[in-house]
């Protein structure tokens, strides 16, 4: 039946879970990441790309569909899953998160939310009504919920007000949604407040969504918080149900909120930094443009089963990089996809075997977490790219 | 045996003619095109992605490797084919054109060629020994002797002394090529004048290479002109070896150059049009980007058997364009690379088949040649995206 999501073991020494979440395309093995194609794409890779990494879900964003090609586009050419050629699970964020941090003057009232297109300008407006008849065209296995995402740094009057009418268009989003073989997620705001956080799952919790997210999170506030957040909200929303952790990203921290209960993420982590140079390992990140790899005739990982480290050298990879060859940015978003697909299903077959614990610290204990120095660096170079990226690219 | 070239048939109706060269990677079924890796790379694809699309022979560039990665880190990595991950046949350019076209301030003399790096200006001298001891380090299963290219506006006296020295250039390649596992070709040069083409052609004959390639067209000069040097040329090189046309490139371009005798083929214009959008269909050339493909649900060609037409929809690729996906990239050049190797094997079919002219009449009959206009906007595009490329792109 698709939207049972089957809890097969909950961990005796965390809240650590697997299951088994069921939709139309195929069953979902929590935990489960998954990468992100926002423009009905996970850049620089195809869905075959996708599926031999081990790719259980993907997720793409109807704010960005809705300004290019259009959501009467796609659901013309018979829906995302066809449009975009992925026939496993997929997900379809409602477009909040993105209208609030990607759209300039966004304009929100109880009604909607009225913003302009980063692409054109253009001014649009979208109530949960809205957001849900697109998602249903679109026709994603899971569909958000229309959220209300105020700034990390905003105050706490900013979070009440955006929580609650967060809630109120959760309503109006589950009265929307019609089609029966998707399940249509709630998203929990409440910003940096443990009792804001509370008070949301739990009015949420009562809507009985067949998931919950949560979101509002990661998005520069220190990482202790984050977790504590995930901890307090997660604690408060039904155990049956599978919980959704937006935007988280690196390989520590999905392990950490694992342990919090959680069981579907996403982001764009592993293929933005793929794309810089920087590869996921089981001792860290490496760089692969350093020096140290110009020779190196092994493979990124030598005992990676990805199409990657199946076919090509270390050594192949920098000169890919050096070069600014195309190639690279796909040779390295399959290996760090793969590499995640991976971790998760190691930790997912950890927590069946009641090991998550040995798993979790014997990660940790030899994975090198990327310093903040580094992350700065590769990110500047991220944002410096897109700056200088002409229209084409 | 490698090295050796059997003729199976030349048309009764124009020098096309059907052969097979042997390498140590494989057999080179001709007339052939080579898409052009010259960094190790065909840009935006895989060995597979190249084996998948029919490929019979990949070139890459002396010069591009010798500068960056290094000759000598390919050589420790166990060669070229090993490094690149492609074990079919492969030809790398000696570096001539690209010293006079792309590195800035290169001086000759008879000695050799002294350039500066286009990557990081530092100064280098290459000598014909050089040049092929390169190749031999490389290990590709053609090679070509070092040649001096003159621009396509130079005066007749200066055509003259580089038509010499390549001569001479090429004397001193064939005494320093020492690997057997290897052909190497000798490059006739000549400029626009059929006087001093036929009289490199009948010399470099007589040097008895095991191939030959006609160097310093398709420059900029009128296609007429180009067309003329290439019968001239081809009319005085011997029939039982292999004639490779350098740079050539467009569809009716290639089937006019095989009716005058020409075997082997290379260019960058697939590929580098390609990341412009423009994909080749058998009535012509497409711009993917027109609004007329946004809503195709058909691929770009309806019986094309490439992955990309088996997999996409137009539609699909058009939003890839307009999104700035990298993904549109790799797509669109898998079609026209495909599209070139099935075209190139039809071709061969016909000739076998002693039906050259019909297929040659029927293609032109219904193929719309790209116009002045387009192919010009196309070039710009291109231009002005390398000159905003930053380093890392």
């Amino acid at each position: 039946m698709s939207g049972a999501f089957h809890l097969e073991k909950t961990s005796a020494t965390s809240q650590a879970r697997a299951g088994e979440l069921l939709t139309s395309h195929g069953i979902i093995k929590t935990p489960v990441f998954a990468p992100v194609g926002s423009q009905a794409c996970v850049k620089a890779l195809t869905p075959d790309d996708l599926k031999e990494a081990g790719t259980g879900l993907v997720l793409a964003n109807c704010y960005h569909l809705y300004l290019r090609p259009g959501i009467e586009t796609i659901s013309a050419l018979g829906g995302l899953h066809r449009f975009m050629g992925w026939d496993g699970p997929l997900l379809t964020d409602s477009g909040g998160f993105q209208i609030f941090s990607l759209a300039p003057l966004a304009r929100v009232s109880d009604e909607g939310v009225s913003f302009r297109s980063h692409i054109d300008g253009g001014v649009h407006h979208i109530t949960p009504e809205e957001a849900v008849r697109f998602q249903e065209a679109l026709g994603a296995d899971i569909i958000m919920a229309l959220d209300e995402c105020p700034p990390s740094d905003a105050d706490l009057e900013r979070v009440d007000t955006a929580t609650a009418r967060t809630k109120q268009w959760a309503e109006r989003c589950l009265k929307a949604h019609q089609r029966t073989d998707q399940m249509l997620f709630g998203i929990v705001q409440g910003g940096l407040s443990v009792t804001l956080r509370q008070q949301a799952a739990s009015e949420m919790a009562a809507l009985d969504f067949p998931g919950y997210a949560i979101g509002g999170l990661s998005l520069g506030e220190p990482k202790s918080a984050t977790m504590e957040m995930v901890a307090a909200t997660a604690a408060c929303l039904p155990a049956e149900r599978p919980r959704y952790l937006m935007g988280v990203g690196a390989p520590e921290d999905i392990l950490e909120a694992i342990s919090l209960g959680i069981d579907i993420f996403d982001s764009v982590l592993p293929t933005r930094v793929a794309r810089n140079g920087a590869l996921f390992t089981r001792p860290g990140r490496i760089n692969i443009r350093n020096s140290a790899f110009s020779r190196q005739d092994d493979p990124v990982e030598a005992d990676c089963p990805c199409y990657t480290c199946r076919r090509f050298s270390a050594a192949y990879l920098h000169h890919l990089f050096h070069a600014g060859e195309l190639l690279a940015y796909r040779l390295a978003s399959i290996h760090n996809v793969s590499f995640m697909n991976r971790l998760l299903g190691d930790i997912r077959a950890a927590i069946l075997a009641n090991r998550f614990e040995a798993l979790r610290a014997s990660f940790l204990d030899s994975y090198h977490q990327t310093d903040e120095g580094i992350r700065q660096e590769q990110k500047q170079r991220w944002l410096a790219k897109r700056r200088f990226r002409p229209p084409e690219w």
